[in-house]
């Protein structure tokens, strides 16, 4: 099988950007027509017939791998690009167990969301539908070719791929591979797509095929989400990084309060989940326990005039640090006079991701639910929960840090939609 | 009490479009906060408030509605325009038990969707929550002000309003008494704002304040909706036009067949839940009645070969008749070989607002509800019940024809988000 079989038909040297995005959305609407009509075990046996397919096409998508990482250290790629590029036989073993686990998910589709006999007698009911067609623009992960494919299909939408220059053999074979296996068990190939063009006209072309496609989801960084929101007619599912706050009140318990900050900067640094400002209640007794964890263990601290006074290896902060992302083993830290302080600092900063409070106050936690406007709200708990998984959802296709549509983690029910059934008798309206 | 006086600040010669939409819209969001805090009861008394002051109002709102008419007839609207302008005592009164009503509809907010206890211990749920700052652009109803206000308010929202210019006096004394009404009972007067302007510059300016305005919902005909689609940055919850089926299956009972297609048509014909397009099933032996009902009460039918042969009253129809919404005494009629027949049409030529059958046949009725991909489908009903009030949601901003956020209907629940609370007794991730 070649990497590149499943491209049904070559970009023709001729066709636009938009002729082709016409083409490829026209074809990926028919097919899923046809995947809405297939039930849930059907998908799901189209699923594992994808994860085995991973499985045996192992030599090709290494081999296209290697290819890619080659360019990529050639074009100086970062180490971390590079090993966010990378696949062995141990991450291909779990982007197949990934996709074989997703469709094990129950099937949101046909769920009654509420139903309603009316005065006129008609029974009113709404169900979850697929969205349609969803186009995915990332980055140099190729695992998102399988876990975007996978999603999709099991809540039965269709799917635009367009991944990162970088990781175009590699998408390919996985996508030739995905495509093998849910031909044999009887999805239409146009159910998963990849562009066959790296132009990035192609992608303009998505970003404004309203009516053609139905949502666009961003996965990268903030650049690619801030372009793709910039140029998009298509409504976008946006998933933004996370500028998240733990406060820790007055009335915290204290080895509580060490133990939930030290985890929620520190246990990833990297991930959107991670704490990147920390609130100390000016009555909390253990702030220096807090900061000194953070601090022995590496983390740089920037902080306020009062947390500066805590311990002399805290660095001044600047007015940006409170509207920074780090991403790593830095955090800011401020020193705030009760729940007012603490509620009014994260709503002129945070990025309404999730915040988190630390109290042994009931009162004061339910306050903190109801007053944070942010997609996740924790009480005693660390940051680094805001995950899917972690939720409960089985996988997740990113946290959406916008309002509409869906808010926090992504998962299945967050790619449908509903219809309105309404069941009548003979009614007329007067 | 002067028409303009709740319009907090004049706009400043120099004051750009994009600084004033800037300085209203954190207006707005400030405002919000403190709607956010307010409890159901409080919501609703503020409404009832303002109903009250509509009332009172009904001097200057009518006096202000009679400077709008006759410049209206000075520049030559349409009788149909002039009449959707035109307040008087009846009309009014209307629009301040609308208000009324909306006060007394079950609060969304806090409600939760759904909660779940976890392996790690975490209690997580989901709770409605207002979007935020809603921006409504519409055209010659001044109903809308009050209206789309309420809706606003009653979910929690701040709103930005942007009417039409032919409406403007009419609009600011609408707006001047919500404002008495609800500042009398406590909320914030920026809490429903409307544009001192009515500067085009200043709908492109709403239309791209990303960040700051978290939803627009336009509502007007088709030529608004689509500008504002085409230049909104800001997710827009769009209100189409339909081009409603209903299909007469070769199992109808013929009575109920000629019933329904009557009202589905001649009940109301400029709304957007009239039906468009006739589809008649060759097997059906009724066809000969419904089309001569239609045609004797004067509608136009406009028919494929075999619908004219059925009566020499119907004209041909062209190809454009087919994707047509005529918002007439005027049908578009086919004649179809079957369910797949139908399907086929209808998903060629909906625009996926309402489509009914009319069977006796539960698992073609099924079979249609479940393949039918309209936000609303209907069995042995008129599309005519495509209502807000008539599903049982007590009022609506809209019918949404996109497939995210809300579909179909939209009421109080289509205006809210939510936030996940997740509530820990000391989790750290491992």
């Amino acid at each position: 099988m070649s990497a590149t079989a499943s491209i049904a038909a070559p970009l023709a040297s001729s066709e636009t950007p938009e002729a082709m995005i016409a083409r490829l959305g026209r074809a990926g609407r028919l097919a899923q027509r046809t995947l809405a009509g297939l039930d849930a075990p059907a998908k799901a046996a189209a699923l594992h017939a994808a994860a085995a397919a991973l499985r045996r096409a192992e030599p090709e998508i290494l081999a296209a791998n290697a290819r890619d990482v080659a360019a990529g250290q050639a074009n100086g790629l970062t180490a971390a690009l590079l090993d966010r590029l990378r696949l062995d036989a141990g991450r291909l073993a779990g982007i197949a167990a990934a996709v074989d686990q997703v469709a094990d998910l129950p099937d949101p589709v046909g769920a009654v969301i509420d139903a309603n006999a009316l005065p006129s007698g008609l029974a009113v009911s709404r169900v979850r539908v697929p969205i349609g067609l969803i186009g995915i623009v990332y980055e140099s992960r190729p695992n998102v070719t399988a876990d975007a494919a996978a999603l999709c299909l099991r809540s039965g939408n269709a799917v635009l791929l367009r991944g990162g220059s970088e990781a175009v053999h590699s998408n390919r074979a996985i996508h030739a591979a995905l495509v093998e296996g849910i031909v044999a068990a009887g999805v239409p190939a146009e159910a998963v797509q990849l562009l066959p063009t790296q132009d990035r006209a192609a992608v303009g072309a998505m970003l404004t095929a309203a009516g053609l496609i139905d949502m666009i989801v961003p996965r990268g960084g903030k650049s690619l989400v801030a372009r793709v929101q910039a140029d998009a007619r298509v409504p976008v599912l946006a998933h933004l990084d996370g500028i998240n706050h733990t406060y820790i009140h007055a009335a915290a318990d204290p080895e509580m309060a060490v133990a939930i900050a030290h985890n929620a900067k520190l246990r990833r640094t990297g991930i959107c989940g991670s704490m990147e400002t920390l609130l100390l209640d000016a009555a909390f007794p253990g702030s220096l326990s807090v900061v000194a964890r953070l601090l022995d263990d590496g983390c740089e601290l920037r902080g306020d005039a009062r947390a500066q006074a805590l311990d002399p290896r805290i660095r001044p902060a600047t007015a940006e640090d409170w509207d920074t992302e780090y991403l790593d083993a830095i955090l800011s830290v401020a020193v705030v006079d009760g729940l007012d302080a603490a509620l009014a600092h994260i709503a002129a900063h945070s990025s309404a991701h999730t915040d988190a409070i630390v109290t042994a106050d009931p009162a004061v936690a339910e306050r903190f639910l109801d007053e944070v406007d942010s997609a996740i709200v924790m009480v005693n708990a660390s940051t680094q929960f805001a995950d899917g998984g972690e939720f409960g959802l089985g996988a997740e296709i990113g946290i959406a840090t916008g309002r509409l549509h869906a808010r926090g983690p992504v998962a299945l029910e967050g790619l449908t939609t509903y219809k309105w059934l309404v069941r009548g008798t003979g009614q007329v309206r007067s």
